[in-house]
C-alpha cells in the first residue's frame, strides 16, 4: 500500500532542502541537467502553459507522484483550470491505464490545496 | 526510501473520498473510463478469480501498490488461497525481477490484514 | 538492436488491419476502451491541438513508438509546426532522459513524410 | 515506427539459437535464473494455463512483444480459447492503457499462426 | 505527492521483518530468486564494488526508493565515497530524465544516514 | 512479436544520420542534452569502464535495444570481456526479471559483431 496524501509545505520544503543539497555536490553534469529542466518548460513556439500541460501528462503516465505535484503548482501558476486539468488527468488516464488511478487519486487530493485560478 | 505499510482501513479511506472526488468533477472520459475498469474483472470465459489473479500479476509487474493491495483484497473476496497467492507473486516475481521485491514485502504485510478464506 | 524504421504506408496499413480484426473479435470492453481513446482527443476545454501534444510527450516518454507515429500525424493534421514539435521533443527528453534517444531518432526519420504544415 | 510482423518460425529460431549461446556462455547466475522461469510457471497451488494467462498479463502491461508471442504459444498448448485471449487482452489494455494498443496488435497478428484448439 | 523520507532503522526493521514472512510461506520459486538475487552480487570476473553501482543505476533509473536505499548501503560497505555517488546519481539522471529527481532526493536524504567511508 | 537483429552497420548508419538531423533542428535544449549525455560517461571519479557498465545495465533494465548496443560497442573500447559482460546481464537480469531476457538474447546476438578485446 501506499502513502495517501502529504501536504504541500512538506513536499516544497522537502524538495528545496534536497535540491539545495544535491546542487552543494557541485556534480557538473547534474547542476547542468537541473538548468535544463528549468529551461525546457519556458515559452519558446508553445508557450509555458502548454509545455507544463506535457509535462503534466508525461508524469502522470510515468508515475511521478512528486513529478505531478510539481507541475499542477505550475499549471496552476499559469492560470489552468479545474476543467482543463481533468481533460489532461483523461488524456493520461486512457495513455497509462488504471495504474494512473492512484496517482491521479493523489493529484485530485493535492488540487485540495490549489484553488483554481 | 519508500513507505512501510498503511492500514487497509486507512487505503480504503482515501480511495472511496478521492474515487468521489474524481467522480463529481463529472468528466465523462474518466467516469466511463472507471465504468469500463470495474466491467473488465466481470465473470465471462474467465472466471472472476482468473481475472483477478491477472490483474494482481499486472499490477505487481507494474509495481502500483496501491493496485496491488486492491486486487489482494478482491482476490481474497474470490477465495484465493495463501498457497496461490504466492504463486501469483513468485510468477510475479520472475517476470518483473528484484525491484519487485518492496512491493512483494508490503504485499505480504497487507495480507496480515486480510485473513485466508 | 532495434528496427531503424517503416514507412508510413506500412504503419497505416497494418494498423487499420489489426484494428479491424480486434474490432471483430468482439470483446466489448475492448471496442469501448477503443471508442473512449478516440474521445479522450477530442476539443473539450483544451483543444485538440493541445491535446495531441499531451499524447505525443506521453507516448515519448512511454517509448511507444507506434504511439509517437500516431501523435506526429495528427499533431501535422492540427497544424503543429517543426518548432513546436521539437519543443515538445525536448519536454520529452528531459523528462525521460537518454533512453528516449533512439525514439526521437525515429520520430524525426517519421516526420521526413509528414511535411510541415 | 515499430515492427510489424515476424513470423512464428523466425521467432522460434532467433529464440532458441541465442537461448543456447547465453546458455554456453556458462554464467551460473543467468543460468539459473533459466531454470527458474521454467519452474514458475508450472502446475502447483495454481494450473498451468491460469499461470500462462498471468504472464500473459504481465507480459502485455509491461509491452514485451517476444514474451507475449511466448505465452500466447504456451496458452495455446494449455488450451486457451479465442474468447478467454480477448478477456486477458481486455485486463492487460484496461490496466496498461492505450500504449498496450500496438502490442495488442502483434498479438492478434501472431494469433493467426496459433489456431485456437 | 510521495513520502518525503524514511529512517534507515525503520526501513531495515521492515525489509528484515518481511523478508522472514517471505521466506517462512516456503515457495520454492521465491526462495531460490531471493538466494540468486544475493549471488548477483557476489565479486567474480567484477568486482562486488562495480556491481553495486550497477545495481544502484539499475534501481534509480526504475525508481525503486528501496532498492535504492538497500545499493546505497552496501556501497558504502563497499566503500564508494561521496564524490563516485554523485557521478553514479550523474549517470543514472542522464539516462532516466528528471523523472529520476524525486529519488535521487530521497538517495542524498538517505546518505546523510551514510556517512563516507 | 519483435525484431530478431539488425547489424552494426545499420544500427551505426541510421543512429548518426537522425543524431545529425536532430542536432541540424537546433533546438537548444535537445543539443545541450546531447552534449551532457556524452559528458556524463567521462573519467571522473569513477572511470570509463564503470561508467560504461553502469549505462549498460541501466540501458537494459530499461530494455532499450539501441541503447544496449551502444553501451556494448562502448564497453568493448573500454577492454570489458565477455565474462565482464555476462556478469553485467547477470546483474541486469535479476534487477529487471525476464521481460529483459528478449534483450539480453539481441544484445549476445550483437556481440558477435563486437569479439572480445
Amino acid at each position: 500500500m501506499s502513502e495517501a496524501h502529504q501536504s504541500l509545505a512538506a513536499f516544497r520544503h522537502f524538495r528545496e532542502k534536497m535540491n539545495k543539497a544535491i546542487h552543494d555536490a557541485e556534480n557538473l553534469t547534474i547542476n547542468r541537467f537541473f538548468a535544463l529542466d528549468s529551461r525546457a518548460y519556458e515559452q519558446g513556439a508553445l508557450d509555458a502553459k502548454t509545455k507544463e500541460l506535457m509535462g503534466l501528462a508525461a508524469s502522470m503516465v510515468l508515475r511521478c507522484d512528486d513529478c505531478v505535484t510539481y507541475h499542477l503548482i505550475r499549471c496552476r501558476e499559469e492560470g489552468v483550470t479545474d476543467e482543463e486539468l481533468f481533460e489532461a488527468f483523461s488524456v493520461s488516464l486512457i495513455v497509462g491505464g488504471s495504474i494512473v488511478i492512484p496517482h491521479l487519486r493523489r493529484a485530485v487530493a493535492a488540487l485540495e490545496e490549489l484553488p483554481a485560478p
